[in-house]
């Protein structure tokens, strides 16, 4: 039985929708269990009320029918035009195509007036939001894949903080680190590995580079796996030598704010009041300047989706939801400090993917 | 002086064009230098017949400022409207926006829709082929960071032969080449590193899994880096052990395909043509069904973009378009071969970004 099939034609029916076109890698991966990476070509799902096929390139059927739970897998070459074949199935299994969903969040503007073309109907709905919707509650087969990727960020971490050494480049840090996790059957990292010394670490967006690790520094891992189709995401900093007063004074703020938001969870609490909790504890502290960002992102199938956990967001949170809890201090050309968990929300709590202990690690 | 922007700004004026809007990341670094992974936020490029400016996150500014070639750079924090601020900043420039020209190929339709509420509008034009137009013919700035690239892959090739032993695995190995492009400064890889051994590269999508070499395999090596923003991208096999009959033949029908193909290019001859050039001299020797995909793909910013060089792409190839060359025969469950090399079109014939040797690379 398919549950999430079947969830997306019910709504299909309520809303009198005759055909779902989804072509977003990972909601085709969502519903089929199909993992791909099409850059330019077309792998997309197709549903109607009663049925539903997959869109390949050739080059990708046969792993489309080992993969994926769809039984109907139709596929096109370089040289045919994949929307004529993408019309002729579907009209097969609808007899009039009135009303057409799609998923605009990621469907691109050319593709869109091909199906407008090709169906020869301007009468389509959005499908984005409530895709997002399915795919913001995790089922518990998906948080226990969160899970495995969790374990392997705190493996990561710990890699990471074995390599550290007076000398050491950040980027030399961070490949050792993806080729480790690689060994271990990850298909590739959730983001670019962050490694960060010193007050390289108060870019919030900085990358690896050339630069070296001195005595005294401190050091900023930001990192997470995909694995089996499934995103980690976890960031703890390493004082490479004691930390100074002021590294500890603005660690112990925002490991504060975070395992207050972090505390703060469960079902029924306003995805943005946890964003405020956090950032009050930094705002009390007198460093609500130096947090310039959102508390935290949704992580599912990747590692930036819903919900967004910002003041203004709205969202209820239920059971199942999946998010980073990740506040941040940076201070510029002086000290960065950012500690984040990834947690899904639980009956009554929250529990987080990564275990790795929150004190500030010591290497002396 | 900015090359790029006043030809995008002659045909502006030439079009009657107001504004143009453009959010895809590569498209934005071409024209900008800024290089960025936006994920689910906006980085955007706005530019009217006689400015332009860079709209990024906030915690992309200052990252944005120092990169970008850009004056104006506006940002926006996770709890501000990016829409508003791109409207009244654009509005400050153009009297009046009569017409937008977009990218339809990646913009999302929600973008879209965004563009056509705040600016009140729905009179848009195309303009993703003029960009991929401008992109095809790469500037010898362009060339010599892909040449750089180029010369990366053939030291990655070089670093995998030298680690193939007894029971190592797929994974191990590309695991070890990442790692060894990272601490050399790449970013990240073209895509994910393949490297299948034996029948398993009879999957042109194959992923490295936990297969371990054996003696007498062919392992297959498809790679390449992003650095500087530009990608490299290669294909060579190597014999672990003497490549009996079967392999060598098929082998040398690879080769003669990409040499024939290679040895063809130059400016004035139809994409197509090549793609057929190489066809023949796979189905004349017995194999055409076998070759199951186009001889190949643009690269550039990325490894997949344009010109396409499938049989019927009737691109007129001009100095400075730069694509991938690689046939391959594919006998499922026992045997793949590909052979590729990535070229640019000079004034009479093209250059590999690769050096390589093509021969058979045996290991015994």
């Amino acid at each position: 039985m398919n549950k999430k099939l079947m969830a997306l034609q019910k709504q299909m029916v309520d809303q009198k929708i005759d055909l779902v076109y989804q072509d977003n890698p990972n909601s085709v991966a969502y519903f089929t269990n199909f993992e791909s990476n099409p850059h330019e070509r077309i792998v997309a799902y197709v549903v109607t009320q009663d049925d539903h096929f997959l869109f390949v390139p050739s080059l990708e059927e046969s792993e489309a029918v080992q993969q994926s739970n769809v039984d109907n897998v139709y596929s096109y070459t370089d040289d045919e035009d994949p929307w004529l074949i993408i019309q002729n199935e579907a009209e097969k299994l609808v007899d009039q195509v009135n009303l057409i969903a799609v998923d605009e969040g990621n469907l691109t503007v050319e593709r869109y007036f091909n199906l407008q073309n090709y169906f020869n109907t301007d009468n389509f709905t959005n499908i984005t939001s409530f895709i997002e919707q399915m795919r913001l509650v995790k089922t518990e087969d998906e948080i226990e894949k969160m899970l495995v990727a969790g374990k392997l960020a705190d493996e990561a971490l710990e890699i990471g903080r074995k390599l550290l050494k007076e000398g050491i480049t950040e980027q030399e840090v961070a490949a050792e680190i993806d080729m480790e996790m690689k060994k271990r059957g990850v298909s590739e990292m959730s983001f670019s590995t962050l490694v960060l010394f010193g007050d390289h670490a108060a870019s919030p967006h900085g990358n690896p580079g050339e630069r070296k690790l001195k005595k005294n520094e401190l050091v900023l891992f930001d990192l997470g796996v995909i694995i089996d189709g499934y995103a980690s995401d976890v960031t703890r900093m390493v004082a490479f030598g004691e930390p100074n007063e002021r590294a500890n004074e603005l660690y112990a703020i925002v490991r504060k704010a975070q395992e207050k938001a972090q505390e703060a969870v469960k079902p029924g609490i306003r995805a943005g009041t946890l964003d405020q909790i956090a950032r009050k504890v930094i705002e009390d502290a007198g460093y609500g300047d130096y947090f310039t960002h959102r508390l935290g992102h949704g992580i599912g199938k990747t590692a930036h989706e819903f919900p967004s956990i910002n003041e203004a967001n709205d969202t209820i949170l239920k059971e199942g939801m999946c998010f980073s809890i990740e506040p941040g201090i940076y201070i510029e050309d002086e000290i960065g400090i950012r500690l984040e968990d990834c947690v899904y929300v639980t009956k009554d709590a929250c529990q987080s993917f990564t275990t790795t202990s929150k004190d500030l690690h010591i290497i002396s």
